[in-house]
């Protein structure tokens, strides 16, 4: 199967198509490669059986779908001596090596686009110190993040960062695309939670970021390169162990939900709420399509066919937490067709039950379908939030491709859901295109291609568009530390 | 007047000096620079007269006191585009080029060390826009952050990161040193409200980082140029404009003040506040020698003789905030000679009053003295506060030299205050083995020689010990971005 995809353009005009690049330019000697990987190594830490190897072939992308890209050789690595050395030999022979965590992500970035090496770092997975006294914790990369705040919780502390894919996505890959999840609007992305990161660079050396030894919360000492690892996507080093920020796990929550008949109202109900001193610490979105989604998955949830569905959570200590709750359902309710609020955890529950459906509710709207992740994690202002919503219909209108969109609205995190039929070429071949129309949307909107995934493979082509003279700047520091251009390629930065 | 230095040392050995470097290698060709700088400018931007250089021959550093560094040429650049025309030019010749703000800095981070121009940003002080609905705000690097809360405050918005030099820092300065303040250990140093950046770089090209024309609150569009050239000190290239995230301004604060017969119990008394679940927006703390010089400073203040005094401020909204100052004095209570708390404005005023009066007070140790300001910003690990302030006195009394201590004690960010008459050369000698010391010990103690001041000139020196291999990589952007070495030259790296 052929894949096409629209260069971006500012404004609509021709549709020009360009070939996807893919493969790898180290096959002939794989075997070579895998052998000396072997001695350098472990027999077992090495797989290069074409069947195992499909393994990682895919991450959770569309992209990936459609194309599955194997890659010569794969390394479960199981210490950070083992990625040192990994890392000083492919250097030495200019081979490419990616890193690899739960593949959760939807950017194909942690598949091997330009052949090579993957290096899977799952298996480097323990907590390795929690400072409790200095609320901090030292880890390695592939810890999940749910099996993280697991391990804190019974001493009652937390690590802010909430991404959806909690009971899969790796801390190294959060770090790695300074994922935000729901909380980042008070408790910000990823990075605002990292102090300090072990680094393996391209040639094999290893850092410590935020000062060596250092169990300090806070540093002036720059330049800041913890927060440039962040965001990376493994294009400028591995990491091989964080040191991550934590804090008290507030004692109280609550969460109001309001239903709008249409998405001004909504959109102006969130600056409402900022307007009246309450900085919630979740504002989630459902769009109409995905209330519509629900009713039919699970039609005892009987929601009115409104324009929004938006859920408000407040945290803190159990009076403060009331106070905001009943303010905002205040400030909301002259808007709104109808609120409701509640701290008391049962109803939380079940007030959170359509936004936690919803992933898996979306299908309900096309029986038979498939969700294509692309196009899926724009960020937009608050202010461009209703007029954003209304063009992702039109485009999905345009292009005969029901979408449904759901997101966390405070910080303008938009995912919208695809629902195509993967047998069906031409109706790939769409929704690539309303992927793209997405993309220029978003920056059309004085947005972001992506709020919390990454950009991957299959956001590169629009980095440029994205960042205009600034991408040279990042690409002189991309040279700077990996000359010869073996951490990632084909990622983040386009051809 | 002779100043020397000792090499920092990580054990006590002999006491090496060394001479800190000075003096401009274009001294010869200044009048030219002059002549062309007018041409390219207008007359009125550019200073040259001798006694008018002096002005610019200082920050709030020791070390600049003792050695003040005239520039060869000030700049008062008035728009990007000067900036622009100026760097160019500078770049063409290899002329070192030191951006300045308000000089409020205490590292020699914004003096001329290699000769060259001094570009003053202070009058590029405009508030450009306030977008209230997606809480941000872009402003000038010259806008001094008292003059921007102020600008905020009648609509009921922030910027959360508070300097202690409230009225004479400025943003760009803020940024370019990532300054924390008292609020970081809940709200995260500037960098955390920093969304995206023009500056020009050191070839005298505009970009704009966190995405050409963005307003949004996030993006994964790695890699994450901000938070670069964020704590950079004007090494990577000069910041024209910011864009910064705003917040509600919190309805409510409350303070409990705490008086401890020992360090330990003040320090058991910051975790068990966490341990309980509270997350303070500050805990400030002042040693028993502050103690002893605001009873000096202002007798009816009367406070007993103990070894720390701590206030804890929370904010929130009033009942939350009610709810947290109990909790907090009822954790602190059993370990404390004495706790009040309060939420009346009037009284948290008086609560704060000690705390606002330790600088000036601090004098009063030492009728006649001088503050010197050097090894004036360590940052340790909260768990070792307690060993990490009677080490700073018993290094004191070593160099006869009364220091007392106060800082931001939940981010572990210690501000020692040296006093010393200023006149005796011997002191001087003393001070700066003290400041040596103490910047010794904060790396021994698992901290950071500072925790919001920046490194400039005075500790560039101790780079290398505090951050190893690391260092090479961030030589490495450095080198990427500024191959000709103009961009401040002789900050934050060791020669």
């Amino acid at each position: 199967m052929r894949i096409f995809r629209r260069e971006h353009r500012r404004s609509a005009g021709t549709q020009e198509v360009a070939p996807l690049e893919s493969g790898g330019p180290f096959s002939t000697r794989t075997g070579a490669v895998a052998r000396d990987l072997r001695r350098l190594l472990s027999e077992s830490q090495v797989v290069d059986e074409p069947g195992e190897l499909q393994t990682f072939a895919y991450d959770a992308s569309f992209e990936t779908q459609l194309n599955p890209r194997p890659p010569e050789v794969a390394v479960i690595a199981g210490s950070k001596e083992d990625i040192q050395a990994l890392v000083r030999y492919a250097h030495e022979r200019g081979i490419p090596v990616t890193p690899r965590g739960a593949a959760s992500g939807q950017a194909a970035g942690a598949v091997a686009f330009k052949g090579g090496i993957i290096l899977s770092l799952n298996a480097m997975n323990r907590i390795l110190e929690v400072d409790e006294p200095n609320l901090q914790v030292f880890c390695e990369p592939g810890v999940v993040h749910a099996q993280l705040n697991a391990a804190l919780k019974p001493r009652g502390i937390l690590f802010p960062p909430d991404p959806g894919s909690t009971k899969m996505a790796t801390v190294g890959g959060m770090a790695s695309t300074n994922a935000a999840g729901m909380r980042a609007v008070k408790y910000g992305p990823t990075g605002a939670w990292v102090l300090g990161l072990d680094v393996v660079l391209p040639d094999g050396s290893l850092i410590e970021t935020g000062s060596a030894g250092s169990r300090a919360k806070q540093s002036s000492a720059g330049l800041e390169l913890t927060k440039l690892f962040v965001g990376a996507e493994g294009t400028l080093g591995i990491i091989t162990r964080l040191r991550l920020k934590l804090m008290p796990i507030p004692p109280a929550r609550a969460i109001v939900t309001a239903l709008f008949d249409d998405l001004e109202s909504a959109g102006r109900a969130v600056q409402e709420t900022f307007a009246a001193g309450v900085s919630p610490s979740a504002i989630e979105i459902l769009d109409e399509r995905c209330i519509r989604a629900i009713n039919r998955y699970r039609p005892g949830m009987d929601l009115p066919p409104v324009e929004a569905m938006l859920l408000f959570e407040v945290d803190g200590n159990p009076p403060g937490v009331r106070w905001d709750a009943e303010k905002v359902a205040g400030v909301v309710r002259p808007l709104a067709h109808k609120v409701e609020w509640s701290d008391e955890p049962q109803r939380i529950a079940a007030l959170w039950e359509a936004r936690s459906l919803v992933g898996a509710a979306i299908g309900a709207l096309r029986p038979g379908s498939n969700r294509a992740y692309c196009g899926e994690d724009i960020c937009v202002p608050v202010s461009r939030i209703p007029e954003t919503l209304r063009e992702i219909q039109e485009i999905g209108k345009r292009y005969r491709i029901p979408i449904a969109t759901y997101g966390h609205i405070a910080g303008g995190n938009l995912h919208p859901g695809h629902l195509i039929d993967a047998s069906n070429p031409d109706e790939i071949r769409r929704v690539l295109q309303v992927a793209d129309e997405i993309h220029a949307l978003a920056l059309r909107m004085n947005g972001t291609i992506t709020g919390e995934h990454g950009v991957g493979a299959v956001r590169s082509p629009y980095m440029r568009h994205e960042h205009g003279l600034a991408l040279e700047a990042m690409r002189q520091i991309k040279e700077a530390l990996d000359p010869k251009g073996i951490m990632n390629p084909a990622k983040l930065f386009p051809n």
